[in-house]
């Protein structure tokens, strides 16, 4: 268990650890950021950080040396670098997490063997593989490489009349799985945290908009039934323990249906605090970057009541230009990243809403 | 008007420039720390901080160089420091605000002149003046130093029988006021925000206790009646327009009198955040430092609502000790200084707890 003024190591320095930072800062621990990037937008908010690669095993081991515990932004953490650093510090969620989620193989395998629901997936290799998956699943059905898929990339849609080779081509002929496509109502996702303690709290459960596969809107609660909803509180629960889970995480689901007939399909895990948690800053008693800290403290984690009905607009690319005009709204709770360049797609700040219930 | 990604320079590093800092950065804001003291806790939440005498020109200097605007979190800047500094920079609060309150003298002479009701007061230059004065007065009554008085230091109580030379000379003999005594009934504060446009915005009434002179306790709404509620924030209102002031500020009052027979006494001006306003973290829609901030970057103020019942319980020296106590309740919203030690009647964390209503 950490006390206060000891010091988390973050891997990566986008948005997501530097508000880990700032939600550690309450609670009087540091925060040492490492990431190859030069101006990461966490560097603005800690005493302390490194720049080098995630290879670099003299910067690993002079950072393992500089912190007390290690816990990481992204998903993509080399499952090396995860066990050099486990290896010297505690490294918190367990890279056995990494490892499920970063191959949506082994996540897919993952979830079916606990009995959740999921689209139906197949394992492709090759092109017979996928002439013989597509024969059973039908069209439209989606490729997705097994690895560093995230917002949309490293995934094709394949059609009535699309070339299956030409989809494996288009991926660069990656290990890859083929989901059934899935005709769903909404994109839902559970924030859910689990402590050192084993205790697991969930926050209510998020509905999703996408705009070219980039999240762009989370209203809190969705407006899905009670039964499904308390189905996927339930599922994302039953995720966190089973990977002995510490930190927050996020489970991304479907719903299928309407009305009565709504079904939960698992869609991935994020092993980490995520874009569709940020409503709870402001949107209920505990954020997801305070919980997470918690977590990785060994701390008792915090509570994850919603303090009312929230909307969440991300601001991407340009959208955050308007600052100013959101800012003249005394309700918006504006937040912005700290980084230079408005690039097209580029996460740049988030506002937040919340009207008492 | 600051611009997302321009920088904030903070003179002081203490709790109050952390929490600045803390809170600048989802603006998307930089701060830049300027304190003298080695470890000071702003130091751990800033990318860039400096370690040099407020009297040091050349690193005043390169500080106004390397930032947008300055502020302070404590009313004793010394005057030539604000004027060194506005001579380059924007420093807001403006240093008029500084100088009117870091003498008891002319605060109270300020707030007489604006028709504000406040204790009696007489100029104290010596053995006569204090004499003449306590003929008045009547016994208790306060001698306070002009200057650099805080958490009850520099103020002494004369009672009757006490001897008035060895009152002065237990204040060093400086230059002083005497007060008429008070029997108030409560202690109270208002924090208010006044804009680069002008708007004025004020927190709810908060009630405070204070132990050995420290705060120890704020709830809000204060247990005040309605009429002398309304007088309170008027007053506060009426203070931060008079003074042209940009920034959070807090107005101390004290309320004599019970029931419907209430009355307002304001006692002091704090220019800057204020530890009965460390509640507005999580019990208002915008904290005070949030609040803060936008003022100092011209930007529109925040709304100031309320979110429930609100008590704030300061941590003075070993209280911090309790923290995994504190903890342990997962409504409660503790904050750790990063301070190293844990000095008597130093204050080393708050924590807060917000009730919906």
């Amino acid at each position: 268990m950490l006390r206060p003024g000891q010091t988390i190591g973050i891997l990566g320095g986008g948005q997501l650890a530097r508000m880990l930072a700032v939600a550690a800062a309450p609670y009087g621990l540091r925060c040492h950021i490492y990431a190859p990037e030069q101006d990461s937008p966490a560097f603005d908010v800690v005493a302390a950080h490194t720049i080098a690669d995630y290879s670099d095993e003299t910067a690993l081991a002079r950072f393992a040396e500089a912190v007390d515990v290690v816990t990481y932004e992204f998903e993509n953490v080399p499952a090396h670098t995860a066990a050099f650093l486990a290896a010297r510090r505690p490294v918190r969620p367990d890279p056995r997490a990494l490892a499920t989620t970063q191959d949506r193989l082994s996540e897919k395998q993952f979830l079916s063997g606990l009995g959740l629901p999921l689209a139906p997936f197949w394992e492709i290799n090759g092109l017979s593989d996928l002439e013989a998956a597509l024969a059973v699943s039908g069209r439209p059905a989606v490729l997705k490489t097994r690895r560093f898929g995230y917002d949309g990339k490293g995934q094709v849609m394949i059609r009535e009349g699309d070339d299956a080779a030409a989809a494996l081509a288009q991926l660069g002929f990656a290990p890859a799985v083929l989901e059934g496509f899935l005709p769903f109502t909404r994109e839902v996702s559970v924030v859910v945290a689990r402590g050192l303690d084993g205790r697991v709290t969930a926050y209510d459960l998020c509905e999703n908009t996408h705009k070219n596969h980039i999240l762009s809107q989370t209203v809190v609660p969705a407006r899905v039934g009670a039964k499904a909803t308390a189905l996927a509180l339930q599922h994302a629960r039953t995720v966190a323990a089973a990977l002995g889970y510490v930190g927050v995480m996020a489970v991304e689901m479907f719903v299928v249906g309407e009305g009565g007939d709504e079904h939960i399909l698992i869609n991935e895990i994020a092993p980490r605090v995520h874009n569709s948690g940020h409503w709870t800053i402001e949107g209920a008693e505990t954020s997801q970057f305070a919980q997470h800290i918690r977590a990785v403290a060994g701390w008792p984690l915090g509570s994850a009541t919603r303090l009312g009905q929230v909307r969440m607009d991300n601001l991407v690319g340009v959208e955050a230009e308007d600052w100013l005009v959101l800012l003249s709204d005394p309700h918006a709770h504006l937040h912005l990243y700290g980084k230079a360049e408005a690039r097209k797609g580029r996460k740049m700040g988030h506002v937040t809403f919340v009207t008492p219930e």
